[in-house]
């Protein structure tokens, strides 16, 4: 736990439902701000030592008694008492746990309502939390990410967010930049006087060997992308080929599980599967059946532009068909014109003809791609399917045990404009450009790696990331 | 918080998710029993003192560290500590709130199970709160009533039950019975002197006041079910009357509330709504459907079976059709036959005709019944005919703050067993039968309200009560 460097001034008091909203055993409700003890007092009663009040307890210290709204008993509760500036948020905080159905806990939430609390806006705990110092943006971000995450992968990158290995980084990243920033800064002021207190060559050195370092997190980021929001994954195809029952078998059980997690951050609808630890999303099925019958309508040509987004393509095609062989040129033409794609043929109907294997061996000469023969409707091959596809996403299981991974858009985009700035300055220098000119491009580069952990505060970059939280967090 | 007799036998560990699923803030894993302070040391390492363990730490402490699996970090996490008896099921617990979403939580359970805890049964956590003396049978029950409550009097219900409102009548009763069985057994084993130590008038007086406040709380079971269960409301009529516009009407926004609430311990799948502090159960509305088929082609006679469970009927008729009153005959027969029932005529399509409300005043006179007019298409009227259906449930919204009420179908059948043992032994009194056949059902009577309580158990009643239980619970 970080420690401030001076308790924090408390915010007015909010509330929150903190856990999941359903029937359960449990549900916890907090407070945090100024007052919450003196709260408390007024309408939780210790089931042991009644007469001395909450205010006086130390923190880290639990009570069990009586919620009241006046004479009326709400719950039978557990409360939970951190003393600023030992919690999470900095503040004093109250934590009750209640009993865990939607009206009891609706009960209490309207209770700390009704005595001087203000609901919480969406991320507002971990907000206070930033802003009080407690942890950085990206440890933030990085408990979005990990209450969200629905794949095995999503988790370790968020725990490993969580645990400072990309703030660890970029952290030494900027203070390399500050360094640099200061000594040209330094010349600035002795502008007259003609120094350098670095040489050129060095300065250009370092800033190229940083320009490298970020790129490399730029470059992480599309193995990180993969890891967090999961493989996008298209299945395209003729009509017939099969594709929405290779869907279900695909999906199976998993389909249920997944499909009923509420509340993402992602706008997106689709449906998803977790293999071994990777998830697969497969993308916008709506838009694919546009893709479809285009390819029926106006040849495969145009669909191409559709699935470019996808990271994986399934090409499903009916090999017991008679005209089967009339799709090769179609798929050799898709493989020619984007052979950067992760393209796999899927030969589906193996059962309705015998010679399957052979006819699947043609197309993967033909085509040059690999062919994999399966039985969707009677879910034969459907294991190695999901290991191939899981191995063609290449390395991505041993990916997430590496603690720094760029996986969010925002430190994508912060990331590449640092970059840039590296690369103007870089240019510059060997330029010979006057030390104005310079210092301001790494000053912005500076702003933008600050911009991702939080150095550099922006109003509204943090609603935006806030806003995307849950209520309660 | 009732001490019990001696520290408790420490059963094996168990562990639950303890809140409900689904993305959150925050979620809570606990385990309850023999060694859970050990496990908690192995897998959790405290920010602050790292080198005390768990195992020595206060009950209703708090510690803020790390959970690992191995030299893998699984979250940040809260500890709670419990030091048995002073715990909810009264042996050690350890509570841990992690981050709340569905992955993560799964990590958790999983680390505990791994280290030796076993996955709780559904109510295994209540269960040994009640074998260990913490509770009785009718507090486990109403916090599983809490739990699933989804209007305010099934809340307020639950919560009277909690505090104990029916416990401490029941056994007031049983006090009384035990008396007069003790008096009666002694009676057997002087049994050769002839004594009686109560004389039998005196024992009949008692016995019939204790049949009158047996028969209170079974007459009570009435409006307690209406209370936990809701009001089951059949909405009937001809298929052209509107009914299922008028049932879209009634349910009106709250239909996507109520019917996301999943995980309830009834079997049946029903539409609610909830009006003031009651709530309206729309009752299997695939039977009605085949009801209102029968009308059509038998009549309207043999639907009045299938419509006597239910606790209000709305009879929907289409005020502004030309045949309107051909409806009278049947609805005044109806009537007629089950003058108990709650009946209201709902006259639909008051917006069609001009003399909508001389009409329906004609079908009141004719029928006898409350005739109220609406337009379910138009939404009006609609707020009167909610008002007039809590109306005709009278008196409920006062009867929840009531202590004393059964609730329970379980509990009204033990009365009801009870109640007749004590009219067979009020009986055999009068006749001035035998001691032993006195003493026989009274001790009958006894045993049933032991049953309600849990003061005499039974194996198959606590795995029916406990297993409707969520896990966790």
């Amino acid at each position: 736990m970080n420690e401030p460097f001076s308790p924090p001034v408390q915010s007015e008091p909010i509330a929150a439902i903190a856990t999941p909203v359903g029937v359960g055993a449990l549900a916890v409700v907090r407070m945090s701000g100024e007052g919450v003890f003196s709260i408390t007092d007024r309408i939780f009663t210790k089931a042991r030592s009644p007469e001395t009040s909450l205010s006086e307890s130390p923190g880290y210290t639990a009570h069990f008694g009586k919620l009241h709204d006046g004479d009326r008993m709400i719950d039978e509760v557990i409360v939970l008492v951190f003393r600023s500036p030992d919690s999470f948020t900095t503040e004093d905080i109250v934590e009750i746990t209640c009993h865990g159905g939607p009206v009891v806990t609706k009960h209490v939430l309207k209770l700390l309502l009704d005595n001087g609390c203000r609901l919480a806006e969406p991320g507002e705990f971990t907000r206070r939390a930033f802003l009080n110092g407690r942890i950085d943006l990206l440890q933030a971000e990085a408990i979005g990410e990990m209450i969200h995450a629905r794949s095995e992968s999503a988790y370790r990158t968020a725990v490993n967010q969580m645990k400072g290995g990309l703030s660890g980084k970029l952290n030494g990243l900027r203070e390399q930049l500050l360094q640099s920033c200061a000594l040209l800064e330094l010349e600035l002021d002795f502008s007259e006087e003609d120094v350098e207190f670095q040489s050129r060559e060095e300065l250009s050195g370092q800033v190229d060997m940083l320009q490298k370092e970020v790129e490399k997190l730029v470059e992480s980021y599309q193995h990180g992308r993969l890891l967090s929001e999961g493989v996008a994954t298209a299945i395209i195809g003729k009509p017939n080929a099969g594709k929405s029952t290779l869907l279900n078998a695909l999906l199976g059980e998993e389909r249920a599980i997944v499909s009923h997690m509420p509340g993402t951050t992602r706008d997106y609808i689709e449906e998803c599967f977790i293999y071994d630890k990777t998830m697969f999303r497969l993308t916008d099925t709506a838009g694919l059946r546009d893709a479809v019958e285009e390819i029926e309508h106006e040849g495969v040509r145009r669909s191409y532009e559709k699935i470019a987004e996808a990271d994986l393509i399934l090409y499903l095609m009916d090999i017991g068909a008679s005209d089967y062989e009339q799709e090769v040129q179609a798929i050799a033409e898709l493989r020619d014109k984007h052979p950067d794609i992760r393209l796999m043929v899927v030969a589906n109907k193996t059962d309705t003809v015998d010679d399957s294997v052979r006819r699947a061996e043609g197309v993967a000469e033909q085509t040059g791609c690999m062919v994999l023969g399966i039985s969707a409707l009677k879910q034969e091959g459907l294991d190695v399917l999901k290991a191939e596809m899981n191995a063609m996403v290449e390395g991505l299981d041993k990916l997430h045990e590496a603690s720094v991974l760029v996986t969010s858009m925002r430190h994508y985009e912060a990331l590449r404009n640092a970059a840039d700035a590296l690369q103007n300055a870089r240019e510059l220098i060997d330029a010979q450009s006057e030390t104005e000119l310079i210092a301001f491009e790494l000053r912005s580069a500076l702003d933008y790696v600050g911009e991702i952990t939080g150095k550099v505060v922006n109003e509204e970059v943090l609603n935006v990331i806030f806003g995307q939280f849950c209520i309660g967090k």
